[in-house]
């Protein structure tokens, strides 16, 4: 019973079916009738005229994303327990050609515009400083919570002022969706985002990502950069095909909302364990070794959280007798 | 009726079989127990221990490859034709940070130890020039020939001799192999190869190509690299039970004797039209404007090549009806 | 008697005077009196408002100004002779991140319209290809031949007409305004270049060149770059005496035409066995190898240039008996 | 009266004498007879074979030495403060082609091994996380602070056991030496040091500083590393000539004794005021708003140094009347 991580979760159905569906003989790279599509379906979504390219991995979108906002010389605020400074193996800074990550710090890999500005108000405007550039957040973090509409609109007022770009890394942003109850537009590019990799894989899709850019200007340069780093795959209708499947009949909200209600249910069993509130499909436990040791005897299966706290991720697919024996299992401590 | 690309083929069926079969709960990026046996498959299969690594595209194996073998102040021999020059958008370059690809001449996009000599030659020992690093070629070419083990011997010596890697573009070392009948170790290691982008997806694949070294020196820091550059994907099983559903029952083999065997057909009826001798899946012709034109009337698809030829690809796939109309067409032009 | 180099010979005397002139307590960097001229004093010069920037060096202005004109996914036409290619170790590539250059041939190191056509036009516009973005010639080039406005505005011309930047490598740029007998602004701007590595260390300077960009587009970006590059000098007021003292009076001007003068001193004596016309410094003679021993053996030293020819480069200061004595040699051959 | 930088200081007569000495014709780029015999004079300072090289700033120096030490995969560790961090617009990252730095705290910007393991030893040994590479820290540090070589030894066993290399920041090396008394050896590569970048520019230098590696593992890679960063001054000789003769009779050690001495002038005026004890040559004061601006009105030159402290640089050629005004009227505040 595989709590660890919602990359390891299944396929859902109906991505594997888009893919048996574009199985046939079509254009090369992104001349597909399925990728001739997203651009046109992302900005009906959107309700406003976006770019958006699949892509491999959420790690690519990212810092494809950041390549667009930073400059080699500029740096990118973002939390010290983002994913794009800790899991990517310097991602941003290969694409980017060397920018700087300004960590700040904050509840939750929340960051806040106080935080920022902690961050670059001391930077002198001179060129022997790096200069901000962008801010990136998380939404949904990882640690779980959300950004509300409002929060990110006081980052990307900020960013404006300082002409900064705005990247919102969306690995779980379907969680953030069914959370928030909002519509995408209000918490992205109405609120001042300028970039957002928006999570499939995660969330039941197989290898697809989207980046989505708010308007074109970013559009050529990143057709060179995906090209040029070998994420132009040669068979893209299959990538194009996951998400559309995704996007048709809100599968990505429906599966999204499984995680999110498997994991509602495991923190109404912490309880007091909580370390965070659980505001999407991530549960961070304070358990003792002894209790973790006891949980994995059950045969449940996740990752320890620095000492003595637990993160339990729930998918689309988490089994609910699995879920439910979590949640009592964790109650019975 | 398409011949432009063997990339617009479709996925051939024991690999959707095999991603409905990986389709369930596993462990993320590549510890999951496909992912896990690609190495020890892949070393049987070339008769010696090799490090096998998935990755999404060709362009990305080859960086990679390239940039394991070639500092940024070194120089990559390779032909003028070469698929990392004219279509990778610099990624060699990218992911080298910055080498210089050193361009030669030679019939049917291949190198020879002569042209190899004639570029490196005169290249002064000292830091003011981009010094030669490695040699790389494909097989079988961009123009459908093929390396045979003694020819790829002589320029693994001379890589020997003067302190150069040599990889193999195998975009479509498939139908090389075919053509051959030799091992696969006879063509590669044995003759000198360090480094082997080994193509599945223009072979009946879907998303999936494995970057091969030959011993373990350059694993390390490529698993960086690739994780660096997002080409780690999430759900990491799904790409090697593509390549291990080809490698099952020498699916890549009888994938790649179609279309050899297509692009023979083509070629007995294209006589003196031949620009080059056909020895895989593409066929250069000499034909006139007036020529393509009836041909793309009678409904054929492919690529002009320059002024006065075409270039026709045949794929795994290839409709034997749609190959016998062909060559009828090409016979009576 | 050296005529290997201009890089082998002194700094002149007004140079040397003016850095000891400017030896007292001043602002760090480029923030000092002498810095902050020289805008204005080569603004008059080129009779347009210029930026104008100190380096240390040929190779960072050369690769300043390519990284200021050519993206990381682009690529810069040059000669297969160009100084860029061969004698940077690579510097266009690490300043621009990975840039691409493209090698015409043509006599004497000096490119035409045509010979760039050749080169781009055969250049899909996709993303597959890198894409042309800049042409860069040098001037005087490498092998002592000039450009005439008209032939610079040819190629300004093109670029215009293409979108590409024009850099021209003015390494001998001060030998080569003396043969033009033009003004600046005649051969660069106005002619369409957008960037001048304008050389002052091989004229009698001891360490400074500067790099004039026409307009201040690239002002911003590229005083980042110099800095990240680690070209801003903590003292920099001492880079900018020696260009100043080598404009005051015309140093420049007097320094170029001695050397100048001294090759063409050379090549009367030189008639048949001249390889190419002298039109600056450098006299490029068919040599046998019993012949050039011969000259060694008399004390001269140069450079064997390939098979059967020998490069004699003179400089500001290069004695006038041994011109003479060389010449008197070459006669005797 | 200056006392905002060292780098505002003037070049001492025996580098100026030394630049008119060296100001004959030689042979070009580090070819010449001065260059030639930096490894051995560094070697014979450091009683052990060195690579030494001159570069212009220690911008390049640092960023050469932080190249040579981590790969574009890595991290160096570093004082939140470091100039590496703080005033180099992202070099190392440049040079490094995208490694990171990890910022540590520690008073007056001095590291300890327990900072170090406080950065690195929560870093996952897997592809995901950048791997720390090497520690950087600067002696005398930011703050005017000296490691002791037992502080060196202990941060040098940390980073052998650890596998890291150790850079030192010498830009302001020779202060440091002369507080400590002991041997550069001690200090250095006895505590173990694997790369120096011994300043010369702040301590009547003109435009040189000396890369030092211990032994020669990087030697041939870092001469083509600065070849392409445009660093290998066309005529080296001028290079190599400040520094030998900075070394010629302990010039190097009396100048930075001249500016130590007039820093403790100032400390012992300073008394309570003192933010850190003074070690080198740099004084950071508390002062008061109207307390700063009266030493202004009075005519000294200084830096704000955040809010309600001001920092004073001495120099080797701080006049004494100047230093005994500062410290009067510090002392009157």
């Amino acid at each position: 019973m595989r709590f660890f991580s919602d990359n390891a979760a299944a396929v859902c159905p109906e991505v594997m079916a888009a893919l048996a569906a574009a199985n046939s003989l079509d254009t090369a790279y992104d001349g597909d009738r399925w990728s001739q599509r997203l651009d046109t379906v992302f900005s009906e979504l959107f309700e406003t005229q976006v770019t958006a390219l699949w892509v491999a991995t959420g790690t690519a979108a990212n810092a494809l994303a950041l390549a667009a906002l930073c400059p080699p010389w500029g740096s990118v605020v973002c939390h010290r327990d983002a994913h794009i400074q800790n899991d990517e193996c310097g991602a941003p800074e290969f694409y980017t050609h060397g920018a700087k990550l300004l960590l700040g710090d904050g509840k939750g890999a929340k960051l806040t515009p106080d935080i920022v500005h902690g961050l670059i108000d001391t930077i002198r405007n001179d060129v022997h400083q790096v200069q901000p550039a962008a801010i990136s957040i998380t939404n949904a973090t990882e640690y779980g919570l959300v950004y509300t509409p409002d929060e990110v609109g006081a980052l990307g007022s900020l960013a404006r002022e300082r002409g900064l770009g705005l990247h919102m890394d969306g690995a779980r942003f379907a969680n953030a969706i069914v959370r928030l109850g909002c519509s995408v537009a209000d918490v992205t590019w109405k609120a001042g985002v300028d970039a957002l990799s928006f999570g499939f894989a995660k969330n039941g899709g197989m290898s697809a990502e989207v980046l989505v850019f708010f308007g074109d200007k970013h559009r050529q340069t990143t057709l060179y950069r995906r090209k040029r780093a070998g994420h132009l795959l040669s068979k893209g209708r299959f990538m194009a095909a996951q998400v559309l499947a995704m996007l048709d009949n809100d599968v990505w909200l429906r599966n999204a909302r499984a995680a999110n209600d498997a994991a509602t249910r495991l923190a109404a069993a912490a309880g007091d364990r909580l370390v965070l509130p659980v505001e999407a499909n991530e549960v961070f436990l304070r358990v003792g070794a002894d209790e973790a040791r006891s949980l994995r005897d059950q045969g449940f299966d996740f990752y320890d959280w620095g000492v003595g706290e637990a993160r339990l991720v729930t998918s689309w697919d988490s089994d609910h007798g699995a879920v439910d024996r979590l949640a009592a299992a964790i109650a019975a401590l």
